[in-house]
């Protein structure tokens, strides 16, 4: 596994409602980012598209695609032209009717096709008011891993399963030191006053915790923007549809309605301490070096993969234990 | 299960080298707490001695008693005469030459002897300079509880098992609503510079994580003072013999050795949000009211227990995937 310390780039974006122009702009962030110095790069989730799954549409599936696929042919040139490992988080066509919420992690010096190193399937679909994903996608069926990389194995986790602390373990457990976690997530306007900063709160400690737990640095990259999901859906035969999101989209009211993406995309080293982070309200590319070396002195002064009671944990695989 | 509201208080104290004299300044603090109204009161761990880990020597096993023992004998009569339930760090001696770092909890209700409702023997055993458990403590063998309370199912961990997110879940599987974590934690006076803040604030992230992934409330007790973990041992004939922890005691440069505990105790509901917290420096008696109406609010809006993959977790009980 390469030694080397790794300078690793987040890209916190807003997403419009065309996937060509989100690609656009993703491929010049990660071009900048790279430019900058960046050797792994990694994108927010389902930057493709505004936040679709804020309502259920049969219409929507035609926004997935196949990995490899449109998105990972545009995005591997830059990879390769950059010499770059970047992570990006893709609404996945697996099969007529099946669909995931999937990360692929492309890598200059693969020889896959777009240079895909891997992918890994989101594993926890959440579904509440405004986030009907389990409508969208299948729950992932290639468990946790650690993808190898020019950089050493990398792991990644999306959104929801950033609140599961056994799908951080068993990330580390595979080998990764870093996990990176693309993400959506937001405050109902009508909820931001009395809890956002609770929920801001509770999304950056859980995460700081994973990093802590397991003696790994954990990347949190996050969008920003107000939106509704808007989304133009373009046919094969070059005609577009727009589909706009639900909820109220004038402009006095539609502050009532809709996500406030919160940006907030974090860097973290392997005892929860941050190493860089983004505003909230705006696009911005954050930036840090992570050292493996950082990796190995943190778990010798604070061993906890030594001491942990694999001898009593098989509960963990039950619903509850009443 | 009972549904009200229960008023608890964390004892965060100093300890004196003599156990009778921790044992007169716990029950006097415990009995404080109750006469301001606490129903549910928890004592750092290992209240009864200095910290005396930070050295192996043989002669501190005279330290551990049986459960029940005296120390519960003498604890459980504050219980009943306050009706209380009272969570207790002690020093097991359940066999000869076998030693455990065991939780009591005592209920005014419970019919056992000394009121012992149940008891949680640590299960996560550390062992690092200064703190060298695994020579005294064989690791538990009883697994992770809910002991039933006449303030429901509690769920006890002791310190190091603080780190480990498979021991707060576990505990919440078995139907715990609230987590009392009795601690002994604190700085290397060496170390207490460069890595202090980081420390502390790993050690809060941790246990807020726990809440939050849980929906559980988590009420963390430490003690506090500088100690070298001077011990005074008394014998069956009356006579004791003071046997003083290793490093300088010198008025002038003792503040380099030792453990120099960083208090901190908290209360924090299911959703990491601290409600109580004490300082680092002093005694303090740290209270808030635990309902259990929020802990199914919480998990309602943020079901992570309806979402948790258990038939993707079996490898938690791996040490490594390599």
């Amino acid at each position: 596994m390469p030694s080397d310390p790794v300078r690793v780039a987040l890209i916190q974006m807003a997403c419009a409602p065309s996937t060509e122009e989100n690609l656009d702009h993703a491929v010049d962030l990660v071009r900048q980012a790279a430019r900058a110095g960046a050797e792994l790069v990694c994108l927010p989730e389902l930057f493709g598209a505004q936040y679709f799954c804020q309502r259920e549409d049969h219409r929507l599936f035609a926004l997935a695609e196949p990995i490899p696929g449109p998105s990972t042919a545009r995005l591997s040139a830059v990879v390769r032209e950059a010499k770059i490992t970047l992570i990006a988080s893709l609404f996945e066509r697996r099969a007529p009717g099946l669909y995931h919420n999937t990360v692929a992690v492309l890598d200059h010096e693969s020889a896959g096709p777009d240079h895909i190193a891997g992918i890994y399937r989101k594993m926890h679909i959440p579904d509440d008011p405004l986030f009907y994903e389990k409508f969208y996608f299948a729950p992932g069926d290639l468990g946790f891993r650690a993808i190898p990389t020019s950089h050493g194995p990398v792991g990644a986790l999306i959104c929801w399963d950033q609140w599961f602390p056994e799908a951080a373990r068993l990330t580390a457990l595979e080998g990764a030191q870093s996990i990176f976690i693309p993400t959506a997530i937001g405050w109902h306007p009508s909820e931001k006053s009395e809890f956002g900063a609770a929920q801001y709160s509770a999304w950056k400690t859980i995460q700081r915790a994973h990093a802590i737990a397991n003696g790994v640095f954990v990347c949190a990259v996050n969008r920003v923007g107000h939106e509704h999901g808007d989304v133009v859906l373009s046919k094969p035969d070059g005609t577009a549809t727009d589909v706009p999101g639900p909820g109220d989209h004038s402009s006095d009211g539609g502050c009532n309605s809709g996500i406030d993406f919160w940006g907030g995309s974090f860097i973290c080293d392997p005892f929860g301490r941050i190493l860089a982070q983004a505003s909230p309200n705006q696009e911005e590319i954050v930036t840090a070096t992570l050292d493996p070396a950082l990796v190995e002195t943190t778990r010798q002064h604070w061993p906890f993969l030594r001491d942990r009671r694999i001898d009593a944990y098989s509960n963990i695989t039950s619903r509850f234990l009443d």
